[in-house]
């Protein structure tokens, strides 16, 4: 297959533990690939319900050369469409995002309804078949508030099996009916893959992140800064009692206990990991105090915060009071669209916005700054492969993830 | 031969009645073919006389690569050439238009007379033939004042076959002495085609243009909004008895009648039309008055306007006072320089050029922005070719015409 | 070999006594040809070490797709390694120049001495070699005040059997402890052969460079306005009683007299080249007073200048008072940096800037304009390459050398 012999014998050199051959990050054969095989397979979290709530609201999911229209047409539907006349291809929305009765192409005028059927096409041959020219769907599945798309042309990877025992931990959070606070773009000049290599491991944390390092507990960053096991053996068991005697009290204030951690042969590479936060902190802000309501069912805040990675695309960072929904989307090669959402309480008013955002917007702006430098180092011709630490354990796994999609394991 | 099997594939899944394939507006090479065997052979037109009015007047034309140095010599001589010095290759003229005494390169200061011909080219060796260096002459043809060019190496088309039956058309007009009273550039981040389909059909015109719209008889629009025949059968039908009656008031104010309609088998693809506007109204513009004097050998307002296409890459439209001339020139695959002229009668004076401008400067505006939204949508992989309606029969004709230029036929 | 295949058809194609063809300018391949088999491979000023006096100082220098960290280590040493770090490729230095302790990554903090050894990187394998892990150097050699890296993989050109016999110029002039006393970049949108043809020619000088004609005899212009006899040989013999008279004079004010004149075959086409400046002048200024004090071992103005160029890629004009250096370094087919470097002697106080610049600020922003006129002009189609006046010798020079390099003549 095309796909996979564009990638076979750069897999043939990769050797686990060493960060991937420059093509990977450069090549536009191996980003048509990953578009193809990775990025046109998974369920990817294009938004949250929030930004579609009444009948009507529409926004524009860009990702790859597509645009995707996510639209509500009742109170309990959102459909994902091609933003793609079926008349001559012209976009049909052309702002990020609105309210309409229908969605009318602003070309000709073919009209369609909000559940993407063809309602009005003037002047068409006697043998033209209005229901022949309904939107393209995209599969879509709203999950406990967020929305995911799917943009495989075929029957994808079932979104129960693959998400369903994630329920107990997004209902107790309150996600489905939680509201958007605040939204920023920090657009990458750099490969989708470098943007989560960035995201899954806190070996960085401590030289680029002093805001974020100031609101944990060191010794939790090292040992599970990347995920369960993610750090060096001696740091997890040295971590370790004060997140057991955590868990029960979390759990006595309502939270779900447990811990997802995916292997390179699951479809999404899913994590989830709940642990502490800083000593004497309540949320992830500035002075720990909080800057919203408790969100969801908590009986009280617990000190703790919960790491989801629905899939290298999607992550999300609950602390008691707010959490963030990271959605990273490939553009280009070297070209990655990184978009935060920061949602609260259903019932929250008087979120302090700025206190709210002081960590992850902060943080954020460093990851662009320093994820773009490690691209143009990456063009260099001297760029080579080299040996990871101990404390990127997490990185090893995406890669053994990203190469089985084609077929391939880590030598 | 190498173009046409770029195109071969391609025209065999096209099929009449549908919009062109993906690659036909965004591949780079269908781009390259385009330029070689249709933009590079075709005659088109680069501006009008009125820019080089005096000797060493000078304006470049660009097209594709190409910069085009369109300079008049004497009085009665108009010459074209490559924009190339014969020495080092530089660019000779780089301001957009002027006027010079000689063509001197700014680089070594080789002078060309206004004939082309190397005048001056210091310390070169005693063996070097000025009569062998002379600028690279392209074809140039003035006809009733439009300056059309050929980039043909070969023997271009007979200009006088193509064209000479237009002339007491443009010989009514006065085109061959009006004035330029205004111009203004449109560029649009689409592929040629799409601007060239985008004007051969008025199905967009109601939803898109309001102020075109205002300015014509709705069942003009329908009936012959893309040219003779170009709506359903049943509105030409509706629209003939006023057209036949226009005609007898108009060819007694002096105007020759007729209709100009060229197939897809023909070099140009030719198009003249004639038909009334808005009832009331003298010209096209807001309240229906005139911007400027009669022009040409009009005996009177007639209420009539002309549609002239002399190929697809060059359109006329003509009201009683003014005419605006379209060149629609390629740059890029999906890059098209779209500039207007508006021309008015030779001995027009106090032109109210706002007036004169409302119509076409706000639907050029408008199409620019559809057009592109076009381009956009079409880059999406879930682009699929679709249907045309009984209104846009004058783009399939184009669509023919094209793939004829490469030996094909629509299936 | 891949590189020579890329050239060989354009080799055989070319002509002594014309401009090259367009691939050679234009091409991608051929770009990176250049960039493996020249670019690559030889000896290239980087910068003067007046930017790194002090211990930690660093600059960086961009080629093609490098960033090389030029920093001092200590008192006799400079370094330059390749601006990648061993861990995960990210660039380690990000400002364009500064002082540092250690050489940082911003990234995961591995942190390398000035000597580029790997210091610190925490929380790695046991079996992780520091000592594997320096950064990779690039060959440098300062001579007589000058950094010169040198990209090969291999051992490269031996540099004193290359440039060793410029000693005694480069020491009279005093560049070993020389300031910079201005500097400033012109980025030139061209490709970098026509950068390096324009300046190894002063045909046009008289059209194009008002400022610098000003301040030279006319006569000396064209018979050594790019090297000995580059100009026609009456020109020669015409101007060369008034250089002998100069050298004696010159040579008496302690400047050491000669030429260097190397040819198609020499490892970096040098060239070294002494002549007087317009009669009356004590510099190479816009009234010809000095702008700063004699420079070396001068004992006093001798009314002279020298022009030396250590490879196509550097080159040095010196005046009594100051000397420019102009380090051309490609960066993409058709983009070449160029920057230009003001030096003084080591005990100038009180330099005039203004003076000092008013000549090259200007020439070498008149050669930024039409460098990039001849690329733009180079793009038609209708390019054919030209032949060269008798006051292009050297540029035909500069061609027999560079596709020497490929294993190539002229025909």
């Amino acid at each position: 297959m095309a796909t996979s012999s564009a990638i076979a014998p750069l897999a043939a050199n990769t050797k686990i533990g060493y960060s991937l051959d420059r093509k990977f990050y450069c090549d536009d054969g191996v980003f048509a690939a990953d578009m193809e095989r990775i990025v046109g397979r998974k369920w990817i979290v294009a938004g949250h319900v929030d930004r579609v709530r009444n009948k009507g609201d529409y926004f524009l999911y860009k990702i790859g050369n597509e645009s995707i229209i996510i639209v509500r047409s009742d109170e309990s539907t959102i459909n994902a469409f091609y933003n793609v006349c079926r008349h001559r291809g012209s976009l049909i929305c052309t702002e990020p995002a609105g309210r309409v009765a229908r969605l009318t192409c602003g070309y000709h005028a073919w009209t369609y309804g909000l559940d993407g059927a063809l309602i009005a096409a003037r002047l068409m041959p006697a043998d033209f078949s209005k229901q022949d020219n309904a939107l393209q769907r995209c599969h879509i599945r709203v999950f406990y508030g967020f929305i995911f798309v799917n943009l495989s042309d075929q029957q994808p990877v079932d979104f129960d099996a693959a998400f369903g025992d994630l329920a107990p931990y997004l209902d107790f959070h309150g996600f489905a009916d939680a509201k958007i606070a605040f939204s920023r773009s920090y657009p990458t000049a750099a490969n989708w893959k470098l943007v989560v290599e960035n995201f899954v491991e806190c070996y960085h944390c401590a030289p680029a992140h002093p805001e974020f390092c100031s609101m944990h507990p060191p010794e939790a960053l090292v040992a599970f800064g990347a995920g369960p096991s993610s750090g060096p053996a001696d740091a997890v068991e040295k971590y370790l009692p004060a997140l057991r005697a955590w868990e029960q009290r979390a759990a006595a204030l309502g939270r779900p206990i447990g811990t997802v951690d995916d292997g390179p042969e699951s479809s999404h590479l899913r994590l989830l990991l709940q642990r502490t936060i800083r000593e004497g902190y309540e949320s992830e802000t500035q002075d720990g105090r909080p800057a919203s309501c408790l969100m969801g069912k908590r009986l009280g805040f617990d000190q703790g915060r919960m790491y989801l990675s629905f899939s290298p695309f999607t992550q999300l960072v609950a602390t008691n009071d707010f959490a963030v929904l990271f959605v990273f989307t490939p553009r280009g090669t070297m070209q990655t669209d990184v978009d935060l959402y920061w949602l609260v309480d259903a019932k929250a008013a008087g979120v302090d916005v700025e206190k709210m955002i002081w960590g992850w917007d902060r943080t954020t702006k460093q990851d662009q700054v320093i994820t773009e430098n490690n691209q143009a180092g990456i063009r260099s011709s001297h760029y080579r492969p080299g040996r990871y630490s101990d404390h990127e354990q997490r990185v090893v796994t995406f890669q053994q993830w990203y190469l089985a999609q084609f077929g391939f394991a880590l030598a």
